[in-house]
């Protein structure tokens, strides 16, 4: 099996100018199979509030109404799908821009109503993704870069966390591929010490985290993340790998001191 | 060879929901290889003056300045694109949203200024479009739906006109499929009578169209579309036809009365 890369950037990276430029020119310096999986930032609560559309969100998922999966659709797969691969393909980087609709990539049901309407927020429904489109796009030489907007089968569009499409993709594609998935986010990795951005875990256990969760070492929005993780790894994916987007070639090369190694 | 029909559709069908419903149940309708290619209609235009961003056109053609580039891109590459092809696959049709900008699909350069600046606006440049990639994907039993969104290669995207690329596309595919190119219309067809609606040219001949030129029966925005039709015709396309998109299955099926075929 060749090796495959599944690397989700969020908000800290597509808000910044100077890092997403640095994140992208790395990223294109990776040689074989890897796939990009972005979120949205900042620029669609902006573009909603130039649009006189109020922006709500519970628990850190955006409620989304008909007004806000339009807002989604335009910015998540348009502007920053569509300028993230036009800037791939400058550095060299054989791109292609895609959602979950396209192709039927990553079928997807709307989240039932319980005790908030999330909207039109969906759910990936893994075992339907389309690992086969994947699999030749990758053998074609291209790398794909997928905006979180996916379909309910019925033609209408859903919003999808990506932290979530990156895991479901890693998951069904740890069958074909090598699989390591790296969540970059704003720090160097999962820290012994919140107050020491030196103190990065290089490896964690499982045992270990369940220890540090009870110890509230890893809290509030780590815990879904880590726990995301052990998942990914106990399901076929090879390496899991939470770090800063900056050294995300150390990432890849696993360096030591960058990146924090989930095992099982 | 295979049959490939490629069909653009505009404004008067993307800003006509019922008239679009029905044409997309017509399109998923139709078997075998085909491509959708869809301009804008107004989304961008009212997006741009809900944000407050002057729409300025010159010759039909969108004068596009920064802010508008990000109009167009949300709208074109992003609602629409994503929405069609949400509904095509609802309806069976197994549709992959591209722009020009995805797998270097279609290389475009900036309009060069000259008279006019016309901002982000592109030429498509036809010989380095990437028949390769559509090719495998129509193999795959895909049906590309593609925005006229592309990039000049340094990483900027550019406005594009949607009836060059449907032009563009089926001179490039014209050597690997029997292609039909479907350019819909507000019209049944070229008329013989612009007060007669029922007047339809079933076939119209170059030297034909010469005349009815000079003549002043074919007259303004329709000249560059004929222009258009014939340079097709002459490399390599093997069936332009130009109709109303509520007759799409009738202008496949070769169906007289309904569409005017070019005769090179």
């Amino acid at each position: 099996m060749k090796d495959l890369f599944i690397i989700k950037i969020g908000g800290n990276i597509i808000d910044d100018e100077t890092a997403l430029k640095s994140f992208l020119a790395d990223f294109s310096s990776i040689g074989g199979n890897k796939i990009l999986v972005h979120g949205g930032g900042k620029v669609a609560t902006e573009l909603s509030a130039r649009l006189g559309i109020e922006t709500k969100m519970v628990d850190g998922r955006r409620i989304t109404d008909s007004d806000t999966i339009r807002v989604v659709t335009m910015t998540y797969a348009g502007w920053l799908n569509k300028s993230i691969t036009a800037r791939l393909q400058s550095l060299g980087c054989n791109a292609v821009g895609l959602s979950g609709v396209d192709g039927n990539l990553i079928p997807a049901v709307k989240r039932p109503v319980k005790d908030i309407d999330y909207g039109w927020v969906g759910d990936v429904e893994q075992e339907k993704i389309n690992a086969k489109f994947l699999s030749q796009l990758l053998e074609g030489g291209h790398t794909p870069v997928i905006a979180p907007v996916a379909a309910d089968g019925n033609g209408n569009l859903l919003n999808i966390n990506a932290d979530t499409i990156a895991q479901a993709l890693a998951q069904v594609l740890g069958k074909f591929f090598i699989t390591t998935l790296i969540y970059c986010f704003e720090k160097k990795g999962l820290l012994l010490d919140v107050t020491d951005a030196s103190s990065v875990i290089n490896e964690i256990k499982f045992n270990d985290a369940e220890d540090m969760k009870r110890r509230g070492v890893i809290t509030n929005g780590m815990v879904p993340k880590v726990d995301n993780a052990f998942r990914a790894l106990q399901s076929g994916v090879h390496s899991v790998v939470m770090g800063h987007a900056g050294f995300i070639k150390k990432m890849v090369s696993q360096e030591k001191g960058y990146g924090t190694y989930f095992k099982a």
